[in-house]
């Protein structure tokens, strides 16, 4: 069955209930535009606060189980839409992660992914607030296909891509939260983003899977003394040849649609047959650190 | 140490001593422009045999120590330059592989290379010629570097290319023949050759790693009732963070030079520091198949 992936890219306001107010109507945006399965970027309902180290920024974790999450269940359900809703999530006091809600179109759960990878780069802080995913790479059964999921630093992994494939996911969504250093923009600025995008096509074309990668856009400068970050924006979706079907701009908010088609998934994969060839007799060295005993 | 990587993208002509001949005098080239690393392409003994099924074409298969891989080896230490070389290997009666050796700089065997990942598609009938490789992945130490090897199908497998550069590999060395259907470039061939492309720059993004892949070009038929293979050349080198540096024509022969440089790859891999945060704890299911029992 085809189905449509709706992307948002958003900018975030520093309140939080404005950005849930603005996701909403997102949502309800992409749904009406004919999206089926809907895609937030990664923790849309703040700014990117691990830009910095404060025990208090905690405070903006919840339980899955709040009002707010509800509230977006239900939007599923009324919308007839799957809907990925990246969370920061309070698991228990000290234990938090960057997780993802996969809604399915009546309301009810259909999973939850907590992102694996966790970085820790100047202006991304993520290993002090994230304890990393102890799920595993996840594929869901949703109304519209099955769906797997990656957050972010995850994108930047084959192996997690690779297992999301292997678990039958038809399209790998990776909601993310990456920009510019603005001292970098100029020098770097074209091969980074490129690089960004170009990791995660190479992902759609050796599994043969759609990937769809909605990231937020917007200037936020969360430490008034550092230089903040430009978010880049230019979600995409691409098909699993690694084709764009779809992309957004650097700087907009706006919602991208792309279809789904499972039968020319099959296509791709009958006439570039990688699933077929894994020599996974040797693979074994990818669960390794390092191969230096070798 | 800086080191300068030479490919060769040439066309093979019927008769294998002219192409032995052209290989030789194209590295000769490679290394007067200053070429310390040099790859020739898969299988460039021979036009690509494998678009039939003829258990007489098994003569073209040599044993490893065979007069003319000595004469490659000797060139190699006259000109003080590692040369891989792509040889159709006979193994033993009924055991033939796709293989490279890796000469170095003083004309010893640094070491042998078996592709692992055989393809079988029309016109690529290499599964009925190519025991698959029982080597294992592989880098290895030589006077310009640590090299890594993969062989043409490998390309799209990121369980090699990580293999490889986690084995220490600097830069991975991927001789190919690759090329278009004449009947499917009109339609297919700007993506088939980009999903080429973007496929192993992912794998030199995801390790940080530089990767060369030399192609062959020009159009060969070996079959009159079959439309044969226009090989698409564009042979190219990447850096650590997918960024390239040199890319040839899709027609023509030709030496393609590039600087692969260690300092770099580490501050790629300082900036970009993917290799640190690998969730190897959660990576076994690569070794599988399919996760449909998961």
């Amino acid at each position: 069955m085809r189905a449509t992936l709706g992307l948002i890219q958003m900018a975030m306001d520093p309140d939080p209930a404005l950005n849930v107010a603005a996701a909403i109507h997102w949502v309800r945006a992409a749904a009406k535009e004919g999206a089926q399965i809907v895609v937030l970027p990664e923790l849309f309902r703040s700014q990117y606060f691990c830009q910095k180290e404060d025990a208090d920024l905690f405070e903006l974790a919840q339980p899955l189980d709040n009002e707010e999450n509800q509230r977006f269940a239900a939007l599923a359900a009324e919308l007839g839409i799957v809907l990925l809703l990246p969370v920061f999530e309070k698991r228990a006091p000290g234990i938090y992660h960057n997780s993802m809600l996969v809604i399915d179109a009546d309301g009810s759960r259909a999973g939850l992914y907590r992102k694996m990878h966790i970085p820790d780069d100047p202006a991304y802080y993520e290993k002090y607030y994230f304890t990393p995913g102890d799920l595993g790479f996840k594929a869901f059964d949703t109304r519209f296909g099955k769906v797997g999921t990656l957050i972010c630093w995850d994108q930047w992994y084959p192996e997690g891509a690779r297992t999301t494939a292997l678990l039958g996911a038809q399209v790998i969504c990776c909601p993310t939260a990456i920009g510019w250093h603005p001292y970098e923009r100029e020098e770097f600025g074209t091969q980074q983003r490129d690089a960004w995008i170009t990791v995660q096509r190479g992902h759609a074309i050796a599994s043969g899977v759609y990937y769809a990668a909605p990231n937020r856009v917007g200037f936020e400068r969360l430490v008034p003394e550092q230089a903040g970050i430009q978010f880049w924006g230019s979600s995409f979706v691409c098909d699993p040849q690694g084709v764009m079907l779809a992309q957004a701009s650097d700087d907009k908010e706006e919602v991208l649609l792309a279809e789904m088609d499972p039968g020319h998934l099959e296509y791709i994969r009958r006439n570039w047959p990688f699933l077929r060839d894994r020599r996974i007799d040797a693979y074994g060295g990818v669960t390794r650190r390092y191969l230096d005993e070798a």
